[in-house]
């Protein structure tokens, strides 16, 4: 039986762009492969509320948060984390070798504007690394805000990780000036997972062109110079299939709204919130808490694992916690295209389960 | 409407193939994950006649053989090229900073066992990577004769690009002590692009540990340990959708007999070079000639661009000649789960547009 994915990735896929995943194979150096990716470029563009080019990677967004803090990373890299993730990108920093610092938050806080302007006003870093939604403790960072005090430094690249956000949230690259915002198939955008998704802005590029040892797969220099020199076609074979299904998706996206899709999560993460207050409690502060997945407290001490069995029988699936927070949290998440009546369901499944009612 | 491809991948996907890419997602970290990563593993062992294990990465194959070099290179890398993809191994070296020398053999021409004695007999190589076949000119190396030669020097790691061959061609990995045998999905596998195969060696892991900045995407180690603990689940969100079809069609590949696929390969290699050799001329020797596809001397002087759009209004595409020899070759594939009998069908429509016959 298949189960309902309430995880924060993969998600629930909608069966017409499931049905988009089977489309017949093209040429990747043909015409149709062109356009197929200028359009989704043009789309996406409008997602992300920018005029800066458009990348796409055959791999998870881990992919390019690494081939980001390779590729423009001259100085040293100031990295920020709300979680795993944050600390992902710092592993993957030292993993090549770039120089790199890492400032961390506690579980379930936010990054602070003056954490930012603390580090960077020191004037050691040339990039910095943000997580914009933290999927393992439901936490969203004050994007806009800290958005203002990079501002301040304009020899700093901005890079922020919205893998489990865009698509949910909006998120206005250029009004926000953030060189490289970086996601993926498999979350808030509705697709299956394999395709990594980034904005990346000129100047970010024309420095990246001063910084050795870039390596070739992530390579920023070499995706952009392929993409404007072949027509939006790209250096390997890209993944197609999710290519079909992504220009299909991305017709939709823009078809239901974008201000309506953020709406939709935002009452989606509000309902969530307040189930949670009522049986048990929120992980993060409402201040700072996810739109796109709601980490919540086990105060009442259930087993997630059983409560999770259960709702396999019965057809949903839901998440642990991650990594330290396994059982002391469990995570509900409620993004791409779920509906405020989804998450009811679910809701009410759970409440039976646990006789919560 | 879609055109048959001729091409060397994408290839052309069977149809029920191509329907188990819209299968419904499953969360990455579910025991229905492990089993199914682990199910195509212990296919993808025999189709490789190998003990040793096998890592998937969701990247085409380019990403592997960039990890490859990177990661067990700790002296200095023999790089052997017959074409583009060889050269594109060097470049991968060269731009993540891996010391290597690039020994490259005339267009058409082999990697010759006495040009792999003569490197590897200096003493100065820890890494040797051979194409086993090169798709710009049609040519397929003597791998068992160079293996013999490799085998000469237990201390050196032996990586194989047999992406376009692989599922084509039989490759003993253990017989032929491959330590890296790398191939992606969207060629004589029969699948659409996104996902990088490949088998590796114990000892080639072992290696790597002791090497520097592998990086952490495209990092082996990375990848087997996290396979190994987590039971055949990944680092980062896979490709799904492609290891449902890729599991679905290696029970198809099973079925019809790996000898059975080999010699339809064969056959459908063999009309193809007669067929060649009748209305023009072979690019590359008989004796080395691929078994996945024809590179074919224009010695017509044919417009080949002209020749493929008219394939195309018949719903046919072929290739026309790699880089430098574009216009002076052209390239049919003959690949995957194409049969003679497409092959006869494509040709004849070629005569009929060249008024051959």
């Amino acid at each position: 039986m298949h189960k309902k994915l309430f995880i924060p990735g993969p998600i629930e896929v909608k069966e017409d762009v499931l049905e988009k995943m089977s489309t017949p194979m093209i040429g990747h150096r043909s015409k149709e492969a062109s356009k197929l990716q200028r359009d989704i470029s043009d789309k996406l563009k409008k997602l992300f509320y920018t005029e800066n080019e458009i990348l796409l990677s055959t791999s998870s967004g881990s992919g390019l948060m690494e081939g980001a803090v390779r590729c423009f990373t001259k100085k040293r890299a100031a990295i920020f984390s709300i979680g795993s993730f944050g600390d992902r990108w710092f592993e993957m920093a030292e993993s090549n070798g770039v120089e790199a610092d890492l400032f961390k938050s506690e579980l379930g806080s936010i990054t602070t504007p003056e954490m930012v302007e603390e580090a960077l006003s020191t004037n050691k870093y040339d990039l910095i690394t943000i997580t914009h939604n933290e999927t393992s403790t439901g936490v969203m960072n004050p994007i806009e805000e800290i958005s203002k005090v990079v501002k301040k430094y304009p020899d700093v690249i901005f890079c922020v990780d919205t893998v489990s956000s865009a698509g949910g949230a909006k998120i206005e690259v250029d009004k926000l000036s953030i060189d490289v915002c970086i996601t993926s198939s498999q979350k808030a955008l509705g697709l299956p997972p394999g395709l990594g998704i980034c904005t990346v802005s000129e100047r970010a590029i024309e420095k990246a062109r001063t910084v050795k040892n870039r390596g070739s797969y992530l390579d920023f220099v070499q995706l952009y110079d392929t993409i404007k020199k072949k027509d939006y076609q790209y250096p390997s074979t890209p993944n197609l299939s999710l290519m079909f299904a992504l220009d299909y998706q991305l017709d939709r996206i823009l078809q239901e709204g974008l201000d309506n899709r953020f709406n939709r999560h935002l009452e989606m993460a509000e309902y969530t919130r307040n189930w949670a207050k009522k049986y048990f409690d929120l992980f993060a502060e409402v201040k700072s808490a996810s739109l796109t997945l709601t980490t919540i407290k086990n105060t009442k001490n259930i087993s997630v694992k059983d409560l999770n069995a259960e709702l396999g029988k019965r057809g949903y699936a839901i998440s642990n916690g991650y990594g330290d927070l396994k059982e002391k949290t469990f995570r509900i998440a409620h993004m791409a295209d779920l509906t405020l009546e989804d998450v009811k369901e679910l809701l009410n499944v759970i409440e039976e389960i646990l006789s919560l009612k």
